[in-house]
């Protein structure tokens, strides 16, 4: 029943309405492992560079989070400079040092191969089609992906899409890709390569979940104050996947009650910078959020 | 129990990716009476000029909407000219021409003036406040505002959100007039002025209701494709308002369906160019889709 992520881990510096950091942890599988690691056992697979400071990997390894796959190559690591203006749900890149990610070839140790549940973070898809050359038969994999590899590398992408079973992207990136504005045929067009779900990530306006032939709304949790929204999207992933993998099972049902838990990850994670507030959540706060989702969404008619 | 509604009258020329039309039937009063007389009848409290087409009266009389309140002025009809891009979230005014609708002073006839619920759409703040003044105790007062009335009619506005139950602005606007990104706060300082509750309208991603204490949210229907957006919120607000009319109680529960019920309504308006898809709408249709939402929106979860 083990879940492996493979991603980015990364030094993010940003500034948003709310404040700045400099060179903090960041990265989605940063983001994803510790989000999913509420719920379930989860491995990392990436890559950090000689400067990636030993407090960051001593508190993965403090969750039990399990760092057989994560690489320490010669050189810097990753980093990201970013900003966001009053519009949250649009970052402004600033600065990208790919420096290590640049070279990564994620290998997966010998002990990963047989695990039932793969999350292929936002990585260009050739790599995500190797890792999936890696992995005997899972029993579900997923994947993110980005405008970026939209423009530059649609066809392996449209592969790794075709591979999947769950494809979780952004609104905006759903529609460029189809190259519709309608989400219905879009989300259509991307269920008919493949995957049996479809997770449109639409920011501070919550999820949407479609599979051949139905569909799910979750809201945004409401929260009083966004302070950043970076990881939000990496962290919804981990709690949607690390939902699935306590579940054990696939039904639409668990896969609503995933998005749900992912909204409410996300939630937390946009209310501080980097892992700050993501570090600190307990069960009893996601159990009251969950409980305020079905509050949130819940009407029930006379007849009219 | 009568349900009175004091908006604009138009003609609308408008461009849209899907196609276009010239000087079709418009206007926040004729979309909300037409929506909100599916659940229950409705009084029309407006202004047209001679140059009106006789057949859009025609049409109004064969619904049973009450056109006491119907003014016809000297002069030509308000006309706006407008055109939205693919973002069908914004549109843009080309032009807007007032003409009989720059002196209008709504004026309620004698029988109205008992009425029980009353809708205040899209106008001078200032107009809203002397419908205000002629009207007796009604049960429930409702009104819509715009981000022109923000800027340039501040002081009214507040006054007219004061005095009234139910206040219905885009997110945008709530935003802007509180000042502020979080939508919890602004939420939370509108009902501070007295509303017992401010339905925010979201666009495609649907609406939500706060009350102090407690929010809802309703996703939008997922379309499969949006043709014109012009009056999504006036249409919304009708089936709104209307549905709160015919269930008699403004209980939260009431509010919650109401919500649900104006995004049925919109749901249809925008599937077509003016009132086209709106004047054709079935009760069988509107249960279909209430039922639609009652999937889309349910997930029940095993504890984790």
């Amino acid at each position: 029943m083990s879940l492996v992520v493979v991603g980015s881990m990364a030094l993010d510096s940003i500034e948003t309405p709310s404040g700045k950091v400099e060179e903090a942890l960041g990265g989605s599988a940063t983001y994803f492992s510790v989000a999913a690691n509420l719920y379930h056992e989860v491995n990392l697979v990436g890559v950090v560079g000689e400067d990636f400071p030993q407090e960051h990997i001593d508190f993965l390894r403090s969750r039990g989070i399990g760092l057989a796959g994560l690489e320490r190559a010669s050189g810097r690591t990753f980093r990201w400079v970013g900003r966001y203006a009053y519009d949250l749900n649009m970052a402004e890149t600033l600065q990208t040092q790919l420096n290590v990610f640049a070279t990564f070839h994620p290998q997966l140790p010998p002990e990963y191969r047989n695990c039932d549940y793969v999350f292929l973070a936002n990585i260009d898809p050739e790599l995500q089609l190797e890792v999936l050359r890696q992995v005997r038969s899972p029993k579900l994999v997923a994947l993110d992906s980005m405008n970026y590899w939209i423009r530059h590398k649609r066809d392996a992408l449209t592969e790794a899409l075709s591979a999947v079973d769950i494809v979780l992207m952004n609104q905006a990136e759903v529609r460029q890709y189809v190259g519709t504005l309608s989400l219905v045929r879009a989300a259509r067009e991307i269920l008919a390569l493949g995957p049996q779900a479809l997770v449109v990530k639409r920011g501070e306006y919550g999820a949407s979940l479609f599979t051949p032939g139905d569909c799910f709304f979750s809201p945004a949790y409401p929260c009083e104050e966004v302070r950043d929204p970076t990881g939000a999207g990496d962290s919804f992933a981990g709690g949607f996947m690390g939902y699935l993998a306590r579940a054990g099972e696939l039904t639409e049902g668990a896969m609503r009650c995933a998005v749900v838990h992912g909204s409410i990850i996300a939630s937390f994670t946009v209310e501080d910078f980097s892992l700050n507030r993501l570090k600190e959540i307990t069960w009893e706060e996601i159990e009251g959020r969950y409980q305020d989702f079905r509050r949130f969404t819940r009407f029930e008619g006379k007849d009219v």
